[in-house]
């Protein structure tokens, strides 16, 4: 808990936490780690994308690797442990084994991820990418609001991004993945349960409305006959959420909308909002927004506006390995905690680590399910929780196993 | 019609219609007006307050006036007959009095006001304010964007400030006031008139409403236990659709809504709209505000969110006096037309005369009932019909009969 305040320190404004991909004090957090990582007993350094990877070496020299990672990077003004906790409790299990000499018939490697939160460029994952080898090049001349791709972004950060290539995993050398993070939501807190395990990351898909009404006086046109887009957006907004109430496993957001003019005494001609559906079923997803488009339709008609929809995202969702669910939820279960399961809403690096080796997730309850936000706020003895799951974990994986595991799957 | 068409192209902008009180385009359209008005037999001028005012005396020296204004200021990109079409159809029905030389029992005034639609100083109805005799000295201390005082701005037009207060017309001098105006509403189109005759001028009530829920990631909160401002806000804005519909003589609107933050993947904790709400009777619109706050309480109180209002606007109702109504219609069912009445439900430089005189008002039907925009629209025949109603009205005028009308009112 101490150090993960001291990493809230490095931030671009005092008073909050906001810590872009490849910025000064994103440099100063990730050097930080590696000294925390090194005294852990690990090899560490900064890879060619700004990652901090640290090795544990195993009873043998080129043993496999477990990997266990999340990311340094923040929203902005964000909280103290979306990211960086599953970074930390990877090391404080790393020092655990360290501290009572204890190898394991399995390297592990921590992996403090540079950009997952994809504030600063119009790009997520780009750590996790290209630790998994699907990084395109091209990614790289994405910009910042300054005009600064992330290719001299990382030259200026002290990276040579020619040297990316080679920072790609094989999968023969890696036998899966486990990322610890904050749950981001309310429902362990609900539950009365301290972690849970992840059986999928949601897909998602976003997609823009544009309503188009008719302009008019708000003193003179009759109810009757106005083509108000507001009112349709309105409905609209509550179908959406209606939909998703009724719908399992499947959440529906409108989070943005903007009205044209904008102005006190006009009927608005024109409305634009997006809508985000998540679900851990892709095919649920799916038929939901096909559903939600039918049903703008049909409103749009009965009000006589037009109306448009036009996706700009779509993430299919990711299941984490069955045999890695189980093996955490047995560990949960030799903590005489009880197993709870559940999907996680939110994306995280483990999407990208994915198309590489088979996943794992450990959620850790949250005050309130805040995030994203200075309030974000967990227990100490939570997260001393989530590091016991992970040397429960560990100290009962078979290597063997985890490779029968990935070929049956 | 070509008056019109030359009197847009006084305008701060190539391509568009924009022309605000005591701008150098507002001079030169006044001077314009001015001319116009020596050429119909009037003795014009442009008073201290930029009002163009041209005098067609009766037939005795110190006859009472017929008032018949409206104004030449436009909103920012506006069409070409709201206000302006009000001033020529006035000036036009002088001119043909003064080509048959015809003098009346009573003197006529024609007025171009200068600023109704108050869009560059926070101050609206200045002109016909002051010629009311209810424009207060501090509103000329009202600033524009730049910071100049309709006070500074005024000396820049050539007006002398300090005369204002000899503009004030005395009730004993004015006999009552009309103004002709396109309809702004598509009333009159559906009801396949050209003219209608206004009772009333909408009262209208705004208000600003705050919703306050909890902030949240669009992922991983699960829907029933959200407190979605913007979901919140969006059944408001239908209940006072709803509401609006279900009540006669009464329309309400949400014109803008602003969404914090305002970012697609975050359930958002707080949303702002506005409300406008009119009716030309003052009870309704007061009820209706009522009900809309209780109903607004009760969707907060279910969806667990906070909601508060505030009102920032409140403009009782004006009537047109029930004899000028009447006579009004008498013109127009002499031309054949089917006499119509109808409330405005925007404002005009006639609330304000409200207070000196009695008042009574034409619509002209305009196109698809579009203004406050370019493609604002009327015909040369409903023009020309306007004018011959302004000519049947004054040729039966009794300026006695006003007077009793007054007195007995």
């Amino acid at each position: 808990m101490r150090r993960l305040d001291e990493l809230a320190q490095f931030s671009s404004r005092n008073g909050e936490i906001t810590r872009l991909y490849l910025t000064p004090e994103h440099r100063a957090a990730a050097l930080k780690v590696r000294e925390w990582m090194q005294a852990a007993g690990m090899r560490a350094e900064i890879d060619a994308v700004g990652n901090v990877i640290g090795r544990y070496d195993g009873t043998t020299l080129n043993a496999r690797s477990v990997l266990i990672g999340s990311h340094v990077d923040t929203v902005t003004n964000g909280g103290k442990y979306d990211g960086s906790l599953g970074v930390l409790t990877g090391i404080h299990a790393v020092a655990e084994l360290h501290a009572k000499g204890l190898r394991l018939p399995f390297a592990i490697e921590v992996l403090a991820f540079g950009d997952e939160e994809g504030v600063r460029f119009s790009r997520t994952l780009t750590g996790s990418k290209a630790v998994a080898g699907i990084l395109e090049d091209a990614d790289l001349d994405a910009a910042d609001s300054a005009g600064i791709t992330i290719r001299d972004a990382l030259t200026r950060f002290g990276c040579d991004p020619l040297e990316i290539p080679r920072i790609s995993r094989r999968k023969e050398d890696v036998l899966c993945y486990i990322e610890v993070h904050i749950e981001q939501g309310p429902v362990l807190e609900s539950a009365g349960l301290p972690i849970g395990v992840i059986t999928a990351i949601n897909g998602a898909t976003r997609f823009k409305v544009e309503v188009a009404g008719t302009s008019g006086h708000a003193g003179t046109v009759p109810m009757n006959v106005r083509q108000d887009a507001l009112a349709a957006a309105a409905e609209m907004v509550l179908a959406a959420e209606r939909l998703a109430q009724q719908t399992e496993d499947l959440v529906a957001t409108t989070g943005c909308i903007e009205i044209r003019p904008g102005v006190v005494n006009v009927i608005a001609p024109s409305v634009g909002f997006n809508i985000d559906v998540r679900s851990s079923k892709d095919d649920v997803r799916q038929n939901t927004v096909a559903a939600l488009q039918d049903s703008f339709q049909a409103i749009a008609r009965r009000r006589r506006v037009a109306v448009t929809t036009e996706g700009f995202y779509d993430e299919a969702a990711v299941t984490c390995s069955s045999w890695l669910v189980k093996a955490l939820e047995a560990a949960v279960a030799r903590l005489n905690l009880r197993p709870y399961r559940l999907p996680s809403g939110g994306g995280h690096d483990g999407l990208a680590i994915s198309s590489l080796c088979p996943i794992g997730m450990l959620f850790v309850r949250c005050a309130g399910g805040v995030s994203h936000n200075p309030a974000e706020a967990i227990t100490a003895d939570d997260a001393d929780l989530a590091i016991r799951v992970l040397l429960e974990f560990l100290q009962h994986f078979e290597p063997d196993d985890a490779v029968s595991g990935i070929r049956e799957a």
